[in-house]
């Protein structure tokens, strides 16, 4: 199975690195990581991290597609080539999927229409104008597309991926794998559990950086 | 706050990112991704991946190091200058760090002489030989040095730590911008949890691998 994950400038890296972790290591896994240019991408934070070992014109048909999201997608939304390749794969992939805001990404591609779909819970209105119908899920599967929530949630996603693919046997034993037996110190991680002091101060921080 | 984040050949990616994006969150903080010689670094999957902005030498005096783990970390555990450098900078640190195997590369450097410590579940007991006292813990804070369990583990150790350094309400927030409210699908994160038959397979794959 050839997994295609996109990366961006300003990305934000643990939307890619999450999902890769587990899906890469279903059996036969053949991950590729892909950008409009091969070479280092900038994360979000702005460290020149990611590297890119292929360009859009060398992967044609991922079985699977994952895009991360960013604190700032608005450039890769805009991407007409990033677009058409995400349209163009999107027609033969088994899987079309996303982390964070890599869902609006999605939705600029017109891949959403319709489509039940989720997304950082700050961007989560703005599916709406993709003509996608946002759902406050960990992550949303609506036919062939999968949107996950918030960067972490790509983790939660991909498990619930790869035992589909390969049964829930692997997806344990990769779960066991990254000993992924989460233990927060905090129980904040989600907008309804977060005291409401903080989720307004990072709303605050967030719209400043133009997310909505 | 200054965090090194060592890159090396063949490490794993997700012990690196998931303390990337917590850490890196902090007010201030400054992350250094520093390697034997600055460039890109394959994963133990095999894909050239991760970017080292920063040589060991360039880096001689940050608050926190984090080493990540590796499927194969036999070679770093092996290297001098790494190991060197990592003495030299620990010396100076506020917290020294690791995620995984990372542990047995900190005791290879021989900074866990006497120290409670943990590591990936399949490699705790290969601590003791560097007289470290291995603990079965998500993580294992003893002085400043804060060993996590196996690759998913470094991101509660992470939210943990930027608790410590900048109180309670930046970890939520962090928490909360990363949405990390995990929801696993299966209840097989842990070695105590996990089916007895998909541990004793993972063990033998390990093992193969010349993990222990």
């Amino acid at each position: 199975v050839e997994i295609a994950i996109l990366l961006y400038e300003k990305m934000t890296a643990l939307d890619a690195i999450g999902p890769y972790e587990v899906l890469g290591g279903m059996p036969g896994a053949k991950v590729r990581f892909v950008a409009r240019e091969k070479g280092i991408k900038r994360t979000d934070s702005g460290y020149n991290l990611l590297n890119a070992e292929y360009g859009l014109d060398e992967i044609t048909a991922p079985d699977i597609v994952l895009v991360p999201g960013s604190s700032y997608p608005q450039a890769t939304m805009r991407d007409e080539a990033v677009l058409r390749w995400l349209r163009d794969v999107h027609a033969k992939t088994k899987w079309t999927t996303s982390v964070c805001t890599g869902s609006l990404i999605l939705g600029a591609a017109g891949l959403l229409q319709g489509v039940k779909a989720t997304s950082h819970w700050m961007a989560l209105d703005g599916l709406k104008k993709f003509g996608a119908e946002p759902v406050k899920e960990r992550f949303v599967r609506d036919g062939k597309i999968i949107t996950a929530a918030g960067v972490s949630a790509g983790i939660d996603m991909a498990l619930t991926l790869a035992a589909i693919e390969c049964g829930d046997a692997v997806a344990q034993s990769i779960q066991l794998m990254i000993e992924y037996d989460p233990q927060p110190p905090f129980d904040t991680g989600s907008v309804d559990k977060a005291p409401t002091a903080i989720v307004e101060r990072l709303r605050a921080s967030l719209v400043a950086q133009n997310l909505e």
